[in-house]
């Protein structure tokens, strides 16, 4: 488990079902088995049976929180002693600070400056330092580069990464060990990393399913980059899914989306809203924007999955009342 | 499993494990079987160690679904014939409308027209009729004595009916059989029928455990009735808990109550919108005033629980977003 780092002696380079096996080990009794959820007024209402993992009740409230400790679980202590450094808008920031300290080490978190104020709080407040940039003008990758070197840090990148697409991937694990003879994956797409380590965990168990992403309308870099067999980037796409607002799907996620995923699936924002409004109302729980994506996309393509088995991925739910409030007015 | 409706052949009449078994027999399959959520970042700021059943997960929303069905699943095919007749607030109509549907029974439920329009709405979707009536001046038992009467139908009590009070237990029984060595489980209290199944569940199973009510101090009855050895009516008391404005507990579940409740403890409306914030924003979950009163209740009360291990009810999440706005504004 420590390809990550030395994906070179590996062959071929990608990620395995073995890395996911090995990272639901480490998360065990650390991470929340999160719960699936079922509504049969929403099945009615969808069509099709619905399973709804609920990572929103994940510790610090999304599924990241899977890929930051398994990576930082597979340092070796003279590398957690360096420290860890994270860039994010928000939930993989609040995942390398949460693991970081339960492993006794140091972070440093780059955000933009206009990430939701309760995340910047909560990564302050898991006891990271944090630093902010403006994402329409500062380049993040020079910025990250210098205050890395600067510290000495290890980066534990947001998705680019096997150890984070391994962690990602005990969630879809979760699921297709909980829920048999699924039809279809419905999970969430910025960088990739979720995506890849769902599929690859939920084609392990059963073969049979199908996987599908969620993306953005405002910012479907990664549909066009599946439908035209290469990496497509974009600009920074202005949307409600903050969660979502990468500019193009990473190299190792992309190895595996490219070949095993079925399709890419755009939503716009007012059928995240609408989605985020059913979750308080009918299921009663807090979906941010980004973790109402993939619900929200299946209302959006309900015709596709008329009559199947379908998982969705509720990823997170980190959202202050005063924002939610505001965007479902 | 009849005697709510035959108590005389039994001596001593009064709940019994027994019939919460029976109970959790027939609710299998059918209701949820809620999760327990935990937090850390909440442990460290009461003191204690936090156990929260959320039941605001359940069918129709609320612990209410399981008294409801219960009670109805008891009947005889000739009684369901007849349809049921139900008077209340919100969540135990709901729950009686929806388990009547599941028995494909009529049901009649009277409801104060002040009641949320989001249970009015919800319990005339499940198909029930609807009759509302002014809570603070018409006379619901009378009323409710000619409908039920015109209409030949069987009258499911919210609250001081043996079958109610049994189903409402199954959920303390999966509290209990969750999770071990339990202090105290604090548990909202209205009309007394979950309070006191989940009396007689939680102790049969774990001994030791004290059992605690929670009730808004504008309305505090029960309370009142505890201290003083006997059952204090008051005048409908105005708080934002629409679940617990009863008058008076009833006399089934102050049976139990009487000998072996700890304790009532009162909040106020604002800590129990406090407790609704929190719920959002750190458990993830939606919470209606009632269901967040018990974690209210601990909130204002966290030195008596320093250092245990305190199970919490979240009994309910049936509020639309524009109340939940409103009320946290």
């Amino acid at each position: 488990m420590t390809r990550g780092r030395s994906g070179a002696s590996y062959n071929p380079p990608m990620l395995t079902f073995a890395d996911v096996e090995a990272a639901a080990a480490r998360l065990r009794g650390v991470a929340h088995r999160t719960p699936i959820l079922q509504s049969r007024m929403l099945d009615a209402e969808l069509g099709c049976e619905v399973f709804l993992k609920a990572e929103n009740l994940q510790r610090m409230g999304a599924f990241k929180f899977r890929g930051g400790y398994n990576a930082i679980n597979a340092l070796t202590s003279a590398e957690r002693d360096r420290g860890v450094f994270a860039f994010s808008s928000g939930n993989h920031a609040q995942a390398v600070a949460l693991a970081a300290r339960l492993h006794g080490c140091r972070a440093t978190i780059l955000m933009p400056s206009d990430a939701p104020a309760m995340k910047l709080a909560a990564t302050r407040g898991y006891g990271a330092e944090v630093i902010t940039y403006d994402r329409y003008r500062d380049d993040r990758s020079a910025l990250a580069a210098r205050l890395c070197a600067e510290r000495g840090a290890v980066l534990i990148p947001p998705y680019d990464h096997y150890d984070v697409m391994a962690g990602q991937g005990t969630c879809a694990l979760e699921i297709v060990e909980d829920v048999p003879s699924l039809d279809a994956l419905i999970v969430c797409v910025g960088g990739g990393g979720f995506l890849s380590g769902c599929t690859v965990a939920a084609q392990a168990v059963q073969p049979g399913i199908k996987l599908y992403g969620a993306e953005p309308e405002a910012g479907n870099d990664v549909q066009q980059s599946l439908r035209s067999g290469h990496i497509v980037h974009i600009d920074v796409p202005k949307t409600i899914c903050d969660g979502q607002q990468t500019q193009a799907v990473g190299e190792r996620p992309w190895e595996i989306i490219r070949d095993r995923v079925t399709d890419i699936l755009c939503v716009d924002d007012a059928t995240v809203v609408a989605a985020m409004r059913l979750a308080f109302e009918r299921l009663k729980v807090v979906l941010e924007p980004s973790g109402a994506c993939a619900l929200a996309t299946l209302m959006a393509h309900r015709e596709r999955f008329r009559g199947q088995r379908v998982a969705v991925t509720l990823s997170g739910g980190n959202i202050d009342v005063a924002r939610f409030a505001s965007l479902l007015a």
